[in-house]
């Protein structure tokens, strides 16, 4: 994976990831990072301003990354606490999105993510930095069928909670005791049908003007406090 | 004002807001963006792709529209309600949180957001785009000082509430009865000093992780929504 950055990189090079390449633009002069650099005992390489140009849409700020990929971890290795929160996210999009969900689950101490595998947002250079480095704490497990994953959750004695305007109780008002698993709909459709249906529990974040549509990490970010208010 | 892309100008057209200029590259083809031109009698301009590849960073997908300007309200304007509650954005940078926020607040039926003049993100485009049209709906009042209307905002029996991890109290704690003026600090720095001191309360959420920190326009939703809940 390609990374993009000064912060990123000092997190990177701070946490111990294993980089594969670093290349600097000429007049790089960060300190900071020349000394982490040194630190690792890694080698860079140099690039003039214009051999960089073609990532300029990337605001490298000078520094272009190779590290290894991000490891997503096993759909079980989720599910390993009795007082649980697992977060489901059903094909969202936008990669700021992810990032900011990341930080939260990271804060409000969420055992893991769920994804799935196609027509979803996955862990990117733009995730990764949006997510101010929380991405390194929280476990991500990448699904090829979140039907499937839901079941397997079911089996394991987890409560499905979705987020939607209809059909639903206010989100003050559901039992969040137990095993929870909360799925947060895309970004321009909501769950999907066939995951709404699997849900135990709708909740609805109550809404009071005209266009009445939250962000969804900020839907996230309602809901998940709302759960682990509920169980601390 | 410049704003770009489809959707934007698809809410701009319909909601009735005064169009200057809009520009289409000469293979624009959305049959509802030309039927909300020609019910609103407006004349187009056709530019080459070549013409419009200097706006290319803007993803404007062949449409540019020059708009009136936003229309701040009067920070005294803002203060209407009783059981009132007002969001102040204490040098926020990100237009993507704010356009964030501006959707929470219209959703939650906020009275309003104060933001000030100098470093602080403005209201843009980008900001429009993200608002996803819940800019129409909130008022918002751009202050040289903020000190100042925070004093304002006192003299007419506001509780200013800020949020902080230092010194401060549990959110859910926290009496919300009343009129509550709310404060959200920037991304990298969170309130200033100056500011935080003219709190009468500080409001922390609880974080459980290693890197705990939350996205800003995530932190706000959920205080948002905790003062709301704590008026409905």
């Amino acid at each position: 994976m390609i990374v993009y950055g000064r912060n990123v990189a000092k997190e990177i090079l701070k946490n111990g990831k294993k980089v594969e390449k670093i290349i600097l633009q000429d007049n790089f002069d960060d300190k900071e990072i020349f000394s982490l650099i040194e630190n690792r005992n890694l080698k860079v390489e140099k690039w003039t301003k214009k051999e960089f140009s073609r990532f300029d849409k990337f605001s490298h700020q000078g520094i272009i990354m190779y590290i290894e990929d991000f490891k997503y971890t096993d759909l079980l290795d989720l599910m390993v606490n009795e007082s649980s929160l697992i977060v489901i996210l059903d094909h969202l999009e936008d990669p700021h999105n992810l990032g900011a969900i990341i930080r939260t689950c990271e804060a409000a101490g969420v055992d893991g993510i769920i994804i799935p595998k196609d027509r979803s947002v996955e862990v990117t250079s733009t995730v990764m930095k949006t997510s101010a480095g929380a991405i390194e704490n929280v476990k991500i497990a990448q699904v090829v069928n979140l039907g499937q994953a839901i079941n397997k959750l079911k089996d394991n004695g987890y409560w499905i909670v979705g987020t939607d305007m209809e059909n639903s109780t206010d989100y003050r008002k559901i039992d969040y005791s137990g095993k929870i698993a909360l799925v947060i709909g895309s970004e321009g459709f909501g769950m999907s049908k066939n995951i709404k249906d699997s849900c135990d529990f709708i909740a609805k974040i109550p809404m009071y003007g005209k266009i009445n549509s939250l962000n969804a990490s900020v839907a996230a970010g309602i809901m998940i406090y709302e759960v682990i208010r509920s169980k601390k």
